[in-house]
């Protein structure tokens, strides 16, 4: 029981060795493709088998388990209808992934679900994991959760979104591996008893561990933008060509890479530009640059900052552009907006998170998560834990089961306090 | 007769059409492996029947024609012994060739001839094609002149020197061919008798183009340094990175490709520095580049202000890297020194330019030639021809018959001044 709002004592070391049993039994032959990395996808048997994993655990604490039309995980230990707390995140992997990003926060529900009956909270719970989150399998990140939050058409769903592996269609990966995607529309049902929802992931950032929290509340999901910028100029020999008489993209792409930076900084509060890929034409050591493309990843959790430094950038590199004989353009790829978690679930995780005492700070999610398209329709957050210099997506990704642990106490407090307020 | 020291006046539009003649039926299926564009290289079929048709032609106008033990091509009309003007160039292609570089140079030289037959002026001549040139065969460029000039060692050309297409040494292909490469040593006896040299080329820049002359007379060869860059950072989180707490090292990178701008251009005399290159890992938009490595080409006629553009770049990365928390460093690949033109010649050139009334300039070759290895034991001058847009390398490459002609005029004059002078 909490002895006070927001707080539950739970055995942290107990926890933090039954996460870490979970997370490291999960990195077995049967779970991973390979054995240099996590790989782990939609539909295939490491999948199945790391269901099959969670299923059987799930069971044994009296959990109802059942999978939704199109495969997404669902454990429950209330009846259809009931309302309950929604916990979870997904278990598939990277392509060359690590063992927590993804499974910790699975891990942990089952954690949360374990802890609960342990300390006779008893709480109405039910955990997900969601299909497909990384794309490694479709190449379509979060499909499972857009798919429940009807972000997709089913045209996608038939016809547009093909195995990476072997480039037949989604809808046909989902047939032989006995599900029906043809009822993909029931998946939005998932939600329907949700009174709320807590993610917890490994932060894939350094600010934790840089700033020495263990924890991090997460207050919104950053939204972004992605575009490219495409510089031409001529692609003049590089001897041949006196600087005055040049047109080089290359030199406009670089002041645009240095612009961006400034624009990302002057737009505070939590706004960040980079440049990823830099593509050149011909790519020759003694040819001028006639062509250069720069990605461009704007992020924050202020939609309105995020367009501005798309819509200055862009005017930017038309205004160097020009002023070197070279023309550039800019085009969008994709958009998506910030993603504010529900402030009363936030402030019950801070409580919670201060009430035990050790250090965390409330901050914002730069990563997409599936928690965007659940925040639609239940209040949401997240609870992020430190993970090791900010790596993810590589075999060297760390983290450390006693912050997961701390995750799991404070997610519990958090939750009786929304269930039980006051 | 030259009616003048420095000018000879020959028929311009015979001798435009013989060129255009020469290089176009050069362009044909038994000359080019390729329909769509020039491809030529050592030792293939097609370079041996371009060889054929020149012999033909040098025949036809009475001198004899020999190829030295790897292939370098001599037609001359003296004797051994007796002392000859050289004039020449390469008939070798890109891998993705137009029909002018290098090919026009032998062509002029074989109207040179022609012309000074014709004209009575029976100039004593020794024309030369070189081999390899452009690298094309055997990834070497000017290879033919530099076994001339011995610039390679036996070891290179036994081992070393690998045929792009089938990866079988120079050696044997040499071998196959019906050369003697075991006596390469002797290459260097073609030079022996030139009182001087004169290469004719397309410019492979867009100055005369754009200044709108018809002929460059060359007074150096630039000299150049190859390196590259590389800068070490942290390959973290787009979204997940606050700002303050990026190691990017792709804004350094952009740093010093604007940097290296300004240095070419405040180093003057006609130094230029070019970034061709730029590879990024681990190149993804969502990722802050964790490595970047950008190519250094840096050219001009001083090689102290060349080596004072590294100099300089290589410590501004290192200082701007630094300012990020980032590592740079430089490694060279390749330097060359500057090869000025015989003053003497340049100026019978200038002379005999001037004379013809039309538009010349005086001018800096920023593209390596053979022209650098003969350079060395013999007075040497190039003569550079416009051609359209600087486009070179690329079935694209274009030029006009008509200033080619004007060049060869030029050449015979410059010739009959330096051989009879006064």
């Amino acid at each position: 029981m909490p002895d006070k709002a927001g707080h539950v004592d739970i055995d942290l070391e107990r926890s933090a060795e039954r996460i870490d049993h979970d997370v490291q039994s999960l990195t077995g032959s049967d779970y991973t493709l390979s054995a240099e990395a996590i790989r782990r996808y939609a539909y295939r048997p490491e999948y199945r088998a790391t269901l099959d994993y969670f299923t059987h655990a799930w069971q044994e604490l009296g959990f109802t388990v059942s999978e939704d039309p199109v495969g997404n995980f669902v454990a429950r230990n209330r009846p259809p209808g009931e309302p309950v707390f929604g916990v979870g995140s997904h278990c598939d992997s990277n392509r060359n992934g690590g063992r927590w990003d993804g499974t910790l926060g699975v891990v942990c529900a089952l954690e949360v679900c374990r802890a609960s009956a342990e300390h006779g909270l008893d709480l109405p719970l039910q955990a997900i994991s969601f299909l497909e989150e990384e794309g490694s399998g479709f190449g379509q990140m979060v499909l499972g959760s857009r798919i429940v939050a009807g972000r997709v058409s089913e045209q996608e769903l038939r016809e547009q979104i093909h195995a990476i592996d072997d480039g037949r269609p989604f809808w046909e990966h989902a047939q032989e591996a006995g599900y029906e995607p043809a009822r993909w529309r029931e998946c939005a049902h998932i939600l329907d008893d949700l009174s709320g929802w807590i993610e917890l992931h490994i932060e894939q950032g350094r600010v934790l561990q840089d700033t020495g929290r263990r924890l991090g509340v997460v207050s919104a999901i950053a939204g972004y933008v992605h575009g490219d910028i495409r510089i031409t100029g001529r692609a003049d020999h590089a001897g041949a060509t006196p600087m005055d008489m040049r047109a080089d993209s290359g030199v406009v792409a670089a002041e645009t890479i240095i612009e961006l930076e400034r624009l990302a900084r002057a737009a505070g509060s939590g706004t960040v530009g980079t440049v990823g890929e830099i593509e050149i034409a011909p790519g020759l050591i003694n040819a001028i640059p006639g062509r250069t493309r720069i990605s461009l990843d704007v992020r924050g959790p202020e939609d309105e900052a995020v367009h501005g430094v798309i819509r200055d950038i862009e005017r930017f590199a038309q205004r160097a552009a020009a002023e070197r004989g070279t023309k550039a353009s800019y085009s969008q790829r994709q958009t998506v907006p910030a993603t504010p978690m529900d402030e009363r679930l936030v402030a019950a995780l801070e409580a919670a998170a201060s009430a035990s005492g050790e250090s965390f700070t409330t901050m914002i999610s730069g990563a997409a998560h599936d928690t965007m398209c659940v925040a639609e329709r239940v209040p949401a957050a997240m609870v992020f834990v430190p993970c090791r210099d900010g790596l993810s997506h590589t075999p060297e990704e760390d983290a450390n089961p006693a912050d997961a642990a701390l995750g799991v106490q404070v997610i519990l407090g958090a939750i009786s306090a929304m269930v039980e307020p006051g």
